[in-house]
């Protein structure tokens, strides 16, 4: 089925679930056969896993290089993969976007905000996601949850969910204190209190299958609209963003 | 010998011997027991081999993320090493250091100069070189040296020049034609002409043993200047790169 490009995003802090909905949300677009590129930050290209790597190790790493390398896996994600699949109007569902460098290296390590929305502006392209699923869930419980493992649902024959495959993949924020978890998490409500038309913050401590269909519901609004359809808003980063000059 | 903390890059093209005056000029420092510290860029800490080994491949690269994995093994090499040795008064020698960024990612690829400049001023946590030489040379004669092969001196048991090893590692750069090495030529010029007073412009054709000579006459003058030693000039990025507001 041939829809009009849409870009969504999940955000939200350790074990809330992106990972899941992510894919939850890419099967039903599948079932309806509307053309979908699912992807992860950082990652879904060579230099993205490639910077992953050693992002999800415990190998040195300041601050400041840290911010980089997320910026350098987004470019490379959004030169590569996103705008092509949005020029050539497809769903993109990406788990993780810039809203986690504003909550993670912003309101968590401390890094300037300034400094974070004119990288953002020029590693997204000037791209902002349409909608962003904010999974908002106490950080004491995530990370609870991220420690015991990571759930990955896979399509049974019909389409039904029937395999669960657990794994684990540490990553360099949930062995930190929990100051650091409830500062992203102050983060990630900021940026969706500030942007209400764009952002959806959804409680995350509900059932997955809940999470699921309250998802959805905002979806299949948006991308199936009755038929007084009004013209999508603008694909464009807010003003706060706009701190760099365009490449001409 | 204890001098005051020195900071030198040099700059230049493919094949104009920054590799080998690097060493020379490291070698002649260690002679005279000035403590030094020699490093290279993309390098010098465990994440910025680890992005050299990708720079250097010929993996699928935007030129945007391409900017940003100089940017954070820049950052990650003046954190964790050039910052704390300028802070115990050694000398750091860097070969290469931001001009590369500037010559090559803007004037030759054509990414936006003030980002460029941004981006420096972040990833240098704000400091410039006191001194860089720039060895000039025509790009035709540099790439036919960079592709044949390059040069490492050793040093012999009594400190002279014995040993010469000849080694051949990629650049993601000297493939490009000659065009793009004509603007990032072009680039190093504009910016040794912008800074008279912190770039020197050496005429790279000379004798290996002669251009040795004529950056020691440069640097000797700095490290052990007359009686009448004057202050040295503050380590400041020049006013071009004060986009961004400083990191609180």
């Amino acid at each position: 089925m041939k829809v009009a490009g849409l870009f969504i995003a999940f955000e939200g802090g350790e074990g809330a679930g992106k990972t899941t909905q992510s894919q939850l949300l890419a099967d039903r677009l599948a079932d309806l056969d509307v053309s979908c590129l699912l992807v992860r930050e950082p990652g879904g290209t060579e230099l993205g896993e490639y910077l992953r790597d050693y992002l999800k190790s415990d190998r040195p790493l300041s601050r400041e290089a840290e911010l980089l390398l997320f910026e350098a896996a987004r470019v490379e994600l959004v030169t590569s993969l996103i705008l092509p699949a949005l020029e050539d109007e497809q769903v993109v569902v990406a788990d993780r976007f810039y809203g986690s460098t504003v909550a993670y290296q912003g309101y968590g390590r401390g890094l300037d905000l300034d400094v974070i929305h004119s990288l953002n502006h020029f590693a997204t392209r000037s791209i902002a996601p349409d909608m962003v699923f904010l999974l908002d869930l106490a950080p004491e419980v995530g990370i609870k949850r991220a420690m015991s493992f990571q759930t990955t649902f896979t399509e049974g024959t019909s389409g039904e969910l029937v395999a669960l495959e657990r794994t684990r993949e540490g990553t360099r924020f949930e062995d930190l204190d929990m100051e650091f978890h409830h500062k992203a998490q102050e983060g990630f409500l900021a940026q969706a209190g500030a942007e209400p038309q764009r952002w959806v913050q959804v409680n995350a401590m509900q059932p997955v299958d809940e999470i699921k269909d309250e998802v959805w519901e905002r979806v299949r609004e948006r991308l199936f609209p009755a038929a007084t359809a009004k013209p999508r808003t603008a694909r464009k980063m807010a003003p706060q963003g706009e701190l760099w000059p365009q490449a001409t």
